[in-house]
């Protein structure tokens, strides 16, 4: 089959699209020839050389797809070839086929496009697990959600909004900050020319966020434990500004906060803490608002996985509102 | 009424001991005459003039006693005047007299001699708040706790090792290190001698440790994210060791780690995240096994709260195992 390759760690110039050998479908697992896949920032990493594929993962970047079921691997009930889905993936998405454990896939959604589809695994799980699963954001509580036109930060507001938080959110300019405000953000806050601190406080009477979604890592720890309200929690999923920052103790103790750091795809298939019962509680709990089409999949543009390079530098620009696609093909 | 005086901010030898103001039984309260107290560290820094009491909260030091209710306020209902009790305070708990939110009252305990039972409210509510109502340590799970001879240490070592958790702890001397493991430490590190994250490694194959409970602080926060197994929670209820760090926010996404602060004296009565409901839990769920004897409050000595200055020396030098009690007179 063909697949994205990387001839050397680098920049996006170092992505090719040539023959890589099939996938093989183990037990348990399912092969999808894809239909389409989307940009990660980890696929910006692990391209550079700094982001591995945990082991027994494929080489091929990738961590989610959509596509049509070709093979069924021992073991596997309630999936047949044939099936339209999409897949949460441990690598492999840039390419013409991956084999997925099972239980890291979730259908179709009725009336979202195949392809399309390709944009929702990744920010539905990562969205789900940290703010509800972990964070257990509430309604009435205040909401904070970093890179709010991303594709992560798109799916959060929506589903903020949708369980009864106050949206707060940050992004680059004014075009972005309306997509925010359009998705259910109830504040955009232009990190560029004005302080999201001061902001949070000043619309929450000072009360501050009970939940902070957080892809800068270092640059804004100290600024997201100001934001916090009594009780809040930080999670942290993205070191876009660093990993090592002061972390003022006393401050998240005085308001009996908690910071936690969280990653999907290191994350073991099955057991305690791993994605099958992520992908089961998105299922359950996020794909029938996907059907009624209250929770919309945002693609920002889809190209063929040979223009994968052009992809990456979209996505490393931050020019993109949702999710950028590629699909199989030159 | 008497009570323990501060003439001004400074060391052990400012405690007094003096006339005050009798409290005031304000509604949803009781008055309690005081048998004992018991010496937090908290005292410690409030009578240095760094933690000043909560809004509302009496000046007097003391942040739990046991006594007999002496008057019952308008609204209380389940307290009668003579019940004997112990109880967690906002503060006044060094004086003959103090007055408290009836959802901060426990009854006390059968077995236990009133006097002693001022050694529990503190360890008991901020041991099952944090270790079990927020970091939910689980039966075959590792746990780990610094200043395992502490009040909080013993406490904490009896209720993890009831839960079925492994229990590692650190302490400074052997005769503290005997203690811990009488009480249920399974791996008792002097951490004089000893690196604990080399020996939390050792003794649990490389996975380390599910829960910290810390009173240290900053200048454990790098070991005690180094020991956290993946999914781990380290829980900071001291700062013992400073409160500025460093936090490796990688090393803590790696593990999908959290980092907890909390403190119980700051909590609302009642509402979300208040005493009340932890009070009730620790009736429902320490208590019956505090009546069998199988978790004992453990006491270091009891002097009379005119000889308040020694108690701290004695709590400053961390001399004691458990609690030191102070009661009422001369």
């Amino acid at each position: 089959m063909r697949a994205v390759t990387i001839s050397e760690p680098g920049g996006p110039e170092v992505l090719g699209w040539g023959e890589v050998p099939d996938p093989v479908c183990g037990p348990g697992e399912v092969v999808v020839d894809v239909a389409a896949t989307a940009v990660n920032r980890a696929d910006l990493l692990q391209r550079q050389g700094f982001y591995p594929p945990p082991k027994g993962a494929s080489a091929v970047l990738g961590l989610e797809c959509s596509g049509v079921i070709s093979e069924v691997g021992e073991g596997v009930t309630g999936w047949s070839v044939g099936d339209e889905v999409c897949a949460l993936l441990a690598g492999g998405g840039y390419a013409e086929r991956v084999a997925v454990p099972a239980v890291q896939l979730l259908p179709r959604p009725a009336g979202v496009e195949l392809a399309t589809a390709a944009a929702l695994p990744e920010v539905a799980c990562t969205v789900w697990s940290n703010v509800f699963m972990l964070a257990r954001l509430a309604r009435g509580e205040n909401f904070l959600v970093h890179g709010g036109s991303s594709g992560i930060g798109t799916m959060a507001i929506q589903l903020a909004a949708r369980a009864g938080a106050r949206v707060f959110t940050t992004a680059g300019t004014p075009a972005k900050l309306d997509v925010c405000r359009e998705l259910g953000a109830d504040v955009a806050v232009n990190y560029r020319d004005e302080d999201f601190v001061e902001r949070v406080r000043a619309e929450t009477g000072g009360r501050g966020v009970d939940v902070v979604l957080d892809n800068m890592g270092a640059k804004y720890l100290a600024r997201n434990v100001e934001a916090l309200a009594d009780g809040g929690r930080l999670v942290i999923i993205g070191m876009q500004g660093g990993s090592k920052a002061e972390l003022d103790i006393n401050a998240l103790l005085r308001k009996r906060g908690s910071v936690h750091a969280t990653a999907l795809r290191s994350r073991p298939a099955t057991g305690p803490g791993g994605k099958e019962a992520i992908v089961a509680a998105v299922r359950h709990d996020v794909w029938p608002d996907v059907e009624r089409g209250t929770i919309r999949p945002i693609v920002d543009r889809r190209l063929p996985m040979s223009r994968a390079a052009e992809a990456h530098r979209v996505v490393e620009a931050s020019e993109h509102v949702g999710k950028v696609l590629l699909v199989p093909g030159q």
